[in-house]
Order: structure tokens, then sequence, then C-alpha cells
């Protein structure tokens, strides 16, 4: 662990060698981080050697000290630099490859290869929130009273791992306004986000060794959750219904099937709607069979035409449905915040591994997010990001069908993307052309646990602006199909 | 799940009742808390009855109407009460005690019984810190910048599992300053709280079956944690050099030990210090024997008198200590924040782990906490604490003189608590009676995987005043020996 951070390495070498990069490809920002990684793997950079100031190396190249500053951010979040304000940047000591891969643990991948997460690149992956509307000052105020407030001295303590009760009962009563799912303090745990709410439900109401269905295609970053608790993933087919429940009954019938994972309102990755016949039958086989069903509802709020879909959670009267709502999707992933409704017995199951795990939630945070709900700030919220969303689903629809022919895809009355099918393309090797040309989407096999369909894709629009969305359109049609 | 709260059952039956409590023991709020739930298991007030208004319930039972309110307090603290600004409060639904016990989670030890948490209790157990010092004012203008400063967009996106690098840098840099461990951003994983990193260690660095050497005294909420992944615990004794080294050794002859978890620094709770001789030997045997040190380190910043003792990871040259330290400690049990100082190897497996079980912590908070390390504000809260605390501890031991004759006990050079021996008497029984006069304090067994000493207690005092101190060593005396 020593440090050998005082013989930085002439900049001017290590300059040329990044100039050499060729053909050029992707944003600049990215260029200039790849080469440094190279020149990393080269061993021409060793770790603790100084990397040149921003300054001077946007002038070296002849770019702006912005994209070298991109670059760096870049590489650091993955770990290959650190940098500390008064010292400056240099080559980690410990490099993100040369950690060994652990036997059990499963592949990291909800975290996305080096150049997806990069600044320059047009994100069509994860469907993410977006940011800049974030009602920002508010929150900082409402965190600030909580802080300040007669009550601080109880949140500054330790608290109830079912999360802050002011809280729960401002989730209690807008579950039940908006979305029919009768919910009360009792029944509900706040988590940090839906992830973590998972991670509690597997581990705290399933064994290593049960069985449990989840849809063909789904996010990806449960199966690992599902494999760390010795838990077997079951696929059940998709249609243009959402979920076969034939399928699943007849799974169930030759296997101990503990609970079935699904995304009923806008499925995740396809965005298709569960049908209402469908509803009727999977709430009767999770009864007949005792099945519990994981439902996540993580987008509720972003629906653009026709009637609301309420949730299973709504119709359920035998406590089979374990309701999983996030916080992070409307606000920010950053301030991990999600809840599940269950009954009150599950309720109290997760509470209790809660303890074990991480105790309690953020309860100043959880205390500035309910005074949000409270006033009708976060509804507000709601609303722009909903008409925002809607007119970003628009136009990607619209700059898809002038500049990628062929593409064939159904405009999903909600949800944050768009599951598109070309025909013939292979999806995976779209994305990678896609990626090298500046555009990050997320094909089929992303979501696959067995044989994906190979033609079909993910394109994320809530957080992309129209003119970014248009423009990845244009890359989209362009790499399509591969040149020869 | 359907509510019944429309039929409010009358005030004055319920009042009466409750003062028919006799004879008259502890603090008022408590005994109306106690007088409630005893209604509730009487089956004469039943789920989903409102409750009268604090207000009424106060001139009819002629206490002041805050008494109420810390009454109702704690009953919705566990449970057994739902309240809702617009409607009032209600007795919950579903009630605490009537959820079914889990067969296979542990007990959640770490939650104190009923009277345990309430208000006019004055409260020995646990040695947290004191509230009313934490710098509130520079802690909201730092979160409220963290919001609305340039770095805000990234730390409201999805981001690195091992935590925030601002916070990762600021916790090297003290560390290195404060305590000589030669931490890098590289290898420091910040987590939420001792617990929580604990459990992220154990789920990623042992397997069902492993044996963990444990001090034989130890906070009891670490059992489930090892049970919950399958460990097996092996205690080892203790005496007033710490940890006994010899034991330790011997157990690892005769069992696959993977890993000791050890509190060198004050042992938790005995508050004696690992030896210089054994620190030597506990880092040898740990390299001979492959073992990993699991060193927690909660509260290293308050050392009262002595040179400072530094922690084994400041002499580990092997990797093998994984050393966990506690923001809360310092800052406020509920702002769940502390790190994990590692080889960079295991830091990465930590990582990994975590982003299946939480993703990642809160980057707000993080960067806020990392300005006021930057800017030496946490430094000066510690010093404040630090005199604060040395007084306290100078004042119970005054008074423990004074109104606790026949008691035992060496002055803790630093820490949060006295360890005390009342020779010959039944520490359980004595916790109880002094319980029932108004202070709470652990006796020996709440710490004990085994037989414990049963005549031992922890006193901790940081967090009451040194008037409260000296009203609880009288309390204390009173009931040392039993009447009859």
């Amino acid at each position: 662990m020593a440090s050998s951070i005082d013989h930085p390495m002439p900049a001017t070498t290590w300059g040329l060698a990044l100039q050499l990069q060729d053909p050029p490809k992707g944003p600049v920002s990215l260029r200039i981080a790849r080469g440094i990684v190279q020149e990393i793997e080269r061993g021409r950079l060793r770790p603790g050697d100084q990397l040149p100031g921003t300054r001077k190396l946007a002038t070296q190249l002849g770019v702006h000290r912005k994209t070298i500053i991109a670059g760096f951010l870049e590489l650091e979040r993955q770990g290959w630099i650190t940098s500390s304000p008064a010292k400056g940047t240099f080559v980690s000591l410990e490099l993100p490859e040369t950690a060994p891969e652990p036997q059990r643990l499963p592949a990291r991948s909800s975290l996305p290869p080096l150049e997806a997460t990069a600044h320059e690149q047009l994100i069509l992956s994860g469907g993410g929130p977006e940011l800049s509307i974030l009602p920002r000052a508010a929150l900082a105020r409402a965190w600030r009273r909580a802080l300040l407030g007669r009550s601080s001295a109880r949140l500054l303590d330790h608290g109830n791992p079912r999360g802050e009760p002011r809280l729960r009962q401002a989730l209690a009563d807008l579950l039940i306004r908006n979305r029919g799912v009768r919910a009360i303090p009792d029944n509900l745990n706040v988590v940090r986000g839906t992830q973590h709410g998972i991670y509690l439900a597997v581990r705290a109401l399933l064994q290593p060794g049960d069985c449990v269905a989840i849809e063909a295609l789904h996010h990806p970053s449960l199966r690992g959750i599902f494999q760390l608790a010795g838990v077997k993933l079951l696929p059940v087919p998709l249609d243009d219904d959402g979920l076969d429940v034939d399928a699943l009954d007849l799974l169930c019938t030759h296997n101990r099937v503990k609970a079935v994972y699904t995304t009923p309102h806008h499925q995740l990755p396809t965005s298709v709607t569960l049908s209402g016949q469908r509803r009727v039958r999977l709430l009767e086989l999770a009864r007949r069979r005792g099945l519990m069903v994981f439902e996540d509802d993580y987008d509720n709020e972003f629906q653009y035409e026709g009637t609301p879909v309420l949730p299973l959670a709504f119709s359920d009267r035998s406590g089979a449905v374990v309701y999983f709502g996030s916080m992070s999707a409307i606000l920010a992933p950053g301030l991990r915040l999600g809840f599940i409704a269950s009954s009150p017995e599950i309720a109290e199951r997760i509470a209790r591994y809660r303890t074990f795990v991480d105790q309690q939630g953020d309860q100043i945070l959880e205390s500035a997010v309910a005074e949000l709900i409270e006033d009708g700030e976060l509804e507000r919220h709601v609303r722009r990001a909903r008409r925002l969303y809607r007119a970003r689903r628009d136009e990607l629809v619209q700059a898809l069908d002038r500049h990628v022919p062929g593409l064939v895809f159904d405009v999903p009355r909600g949800g944050m993307a768009i599951w598109v099918q070309a025909p013939g393309v292979d999806a995976d090797a779209w994305a990678r052309r896609a990626h090298a040309a500046g555009v990050s989407f997320q094909p089929a096999s992303h979501f696959a646990l067995e044989e994906p369909p190979c033609d079909f894709a993910r394109l994320g629009f809530s957080a992309c602006s129209e003119a970014q969305l248009n423009e990845a359109a244009q890359i989209l049609g362009r790499t399509m199909l591969a040149r020869g």
C-alpha cells in the first residue's frame, strides 16, 4: 500500500503516445480515456505515476480542457486513476482489472463497460429520470428542516427498520390516492431503492434451493440477487400481453415454484402491459398454488395514454403480492429510495432481516421526501416529468421512423423506453457499432437468461433531450447494418 | 387490510382503566404507554380504534401533555399505534407481537424491549454520541452545496459502490493523519455504518460453514449477521489485556478458523485495551495461520489519557486486517456512515457484493460529510465531544463512588462506557430493578455468547448529562441489592 507518487512521469512522452491513436472513433474524451488505459495496460504508465495537468494536456492535444476533465472523471469513476485537489492526478495503485474475480460472486452485469458511462456518449440504455428537473431547492430546504426541526433528535437516532413513519404515512396516502393500493404504514417498508428492496425480500422470504419464476426478459442485476441467495430462476415466456400465465402454470406443475417476479405495468425491457385477463388469472394462480407475486412497479407514474393500469396489488385479496415501488426512478438514482407494500407478516419479516443488513434507512432524507409528498411538490414534479417523457417518446418515435427505416416497434403507451426489432440484424453487433459511433443502448441479450431474441433492443428515451434523441436515431440508422 | 378506523372508542372508559395502574413504577409516560399496551392485550382497545387526543388525555390523567406525547411516540416507534396529523391516533391494525416469529431469523437482540427506549428513562446502555453538539447547520449547508453544486448531476446518478471518491479521499487523509492507517481511496469502502460494513464483509468474504473467533463478550447484534451467513462463532476469552491470543491460537489448532473479530482499542463491552505484546502476537498469528482480522475500531476518537493506541491496521503488513470505522458513532446513529479499510482485493470483493445488496451509498450525504472533514469541522466536533465525554466519564466515576458502594471498576482511559462488577450481585436482576426505577443499562449477559460473568455490567456515559449521570448513579445504588 506504500505510495510511489513522488516520481511523476514526463508528460511529453505520454502525450505523444496518445496522439498516435488511430483511427479516431467515438467522442474525444473517451479516446483520451481509452488511450490512458492502454498506456497503463502496456506498462508505460505505472501505478502511482502522476498524470500531467488537465490544462497542460488540453494545450498539448489541442482539445478543450473540459474534454480532458470528462475523460479523467470517467477514468476516476472506474478506478483507473485517483486525484486529489492539492496533489494532482495519479494512476491508481491498484488497477481495476488486476483484482481477482471471486469465485462465488455473480458478474457485476449492472455496471456498464468502460465506454458506456462516458459523458459525450448518447445513452439510450437504462431509461433513468431526467435529473435537471429535480426540485433541488425544495429538497434541500426540506432536508434542512428535517435536520434542524423538532423531530431531529429522533431522526438522528436509531430508528425503525421499516423507515421513518412520516414517510410511510405519506406513501400510504399517495398509494391509495394514485394507485388504489390500500397501504397503511404497518404494511410498508421504506427501502433504499428497488434493488435493495428485492435483495431484502429475497433474503427474508426465500430459502436456498427455492425456485422463482421470472419473465424470460428482465433486468440483469436481478439475477445476481437470486443467485447469491441460492435461488433457482425459471424463465417464463412473454408475448404482447405480457407474462404467459399458462406457461407459468405449467412450470408450477413441474417445479416447486415459491414466487414469481414480474413487471406487469410496463414490462422491463419490452414495455408491454399485462392484459386484464392475465392479471386475474395470475392472481388466481398465485392463490391456488400458494405463490408469492413479486410485482415490480418501477415506473408506475409514467403512463401517457389510455386508462391507468392498476397494480396487481390493487386486486390482491390473499396477501400474495409483494409490491415494489421506486422513488429513485422518479427523483434520481442517487437518492436511494423505494418501498415495499406487502402483508403485515411479510413486512415484519423484511424489517427484521433489515436490522442485520443495514439497520435502518436515511431518516433525514426520508423525512425530507415525506415533506415533498405532503406539500404536493412530488406530484407536481411527476406531472412535469410525465409531460417531458411523453414528448421525448414522441420525438424518438418520429426520429426512428425518419432515420432507421425497417425498424419495427409498437409505440409504448407508457414507460421510459421503446422495444424495437431490427429484423434480421444481429442486435449485439449493432450495439457495438452504435457504441463506437457514440450511442449506447441495450440489445435483448442484456436482458435474457437463456437464448435471447437476437434482433431486438431497448431504446430508453427519458434521460435524453429531443435533439440528442434525433442525433442518436441518425447514428442508429447509420450503424444498423454492417458495412461490407 | 381494510381499515376500521371510523368507530372511535369512547375515551372515558379507557382513561379510567389507565388510572387503575397500581403500584406506580417508572416514569409517567412509560406507565401510560404500558397501560395502553395492556388495554390492547386485554382486547379493550382493538386494532383500528381511535385514541383520545393528547390534550384531552393529559387533562383527564392530570399530567403534562408532553408526557402523553412522549408515551405515544414510544408506542408509535414500537408499532402499537399509528398517527396521522390530520386524522388522529389509532391502534395499529397489525400489532407488534402478533407477527409470527420466522424460523430462520435470529432474535432482533439489538432492539430494546418496550421500556428501554423511552424518553424519561435514563439510558446508560449503548454509549452513543451526544446529539445536541452535532454541527447541524454546517451539515445542512454542506448537504445543500452537494445537492446544488457542480458535482450534483454525478452525485444524483448511479455511482461507485465503494462510495463517493471525495469522501474516500477525505477519510484516507484523516486516517493517515490521525491513526497512522495508510489508507488510499482504492482500499476504502464507504458503508452505511459498522453493522452494514460487517454484514457486507461477512457475506463477501466468508462461506457457510466457516468458523469465526470472536471475543467472548461482544455486541449482540453481531451474532445475527454471522448466523444468517451460516458462519459458526467460537468465543475467545478476554482478560485485562484484551483478547487472549494464546487461547485463540489453541482454538485455531482444533478448528478451521477463517477470521477473528475483535475490538482492540476499547473492547466492547469491557473497555479494556489490547496490550502491545498481544497486538504483535495477534498479527503474527494471523499471518502464520492465514486468518483475517476484523478490527472494529468503533470509537477510536475517544481516548482521554495516555498515548494514543494505534489500530492493528497500522502495523499490518500482510493485508490480514479488515478495519471497520464508524462515523455514526462520532456524528449520529441516524446518519448511517462508516468505512472499511482493507487490502484492495478485499475492498473490491466487498464493493462487488454491495452492488447486489444496495448498489451504492447516499452520495449527497457522503459528499457533505467529506466537506465537514475537509474544512476541519469534523475534527473540531470530535474535540468538543472528547472533552464532553471525558467530563461525563469523570462525573459517572465520582457518582458511582459516592452512591454505589461496593461497586468494583477500573476507570477506562477512553471509550464511552465503564465496565463494572457488583460482586455477588445478579446483574440481570439488578438491571430489571434499575429499569423499573427508571435507569437502563446492559448486564454482561447481553454481550455473552455462552455463560456470562453474572455480576458484571456496562454503564455508558457519553449520551447523558452530568446531572442525569448523578441521578442514575443514585438509582443504581438504591437498586443494586434486592430488598427483602
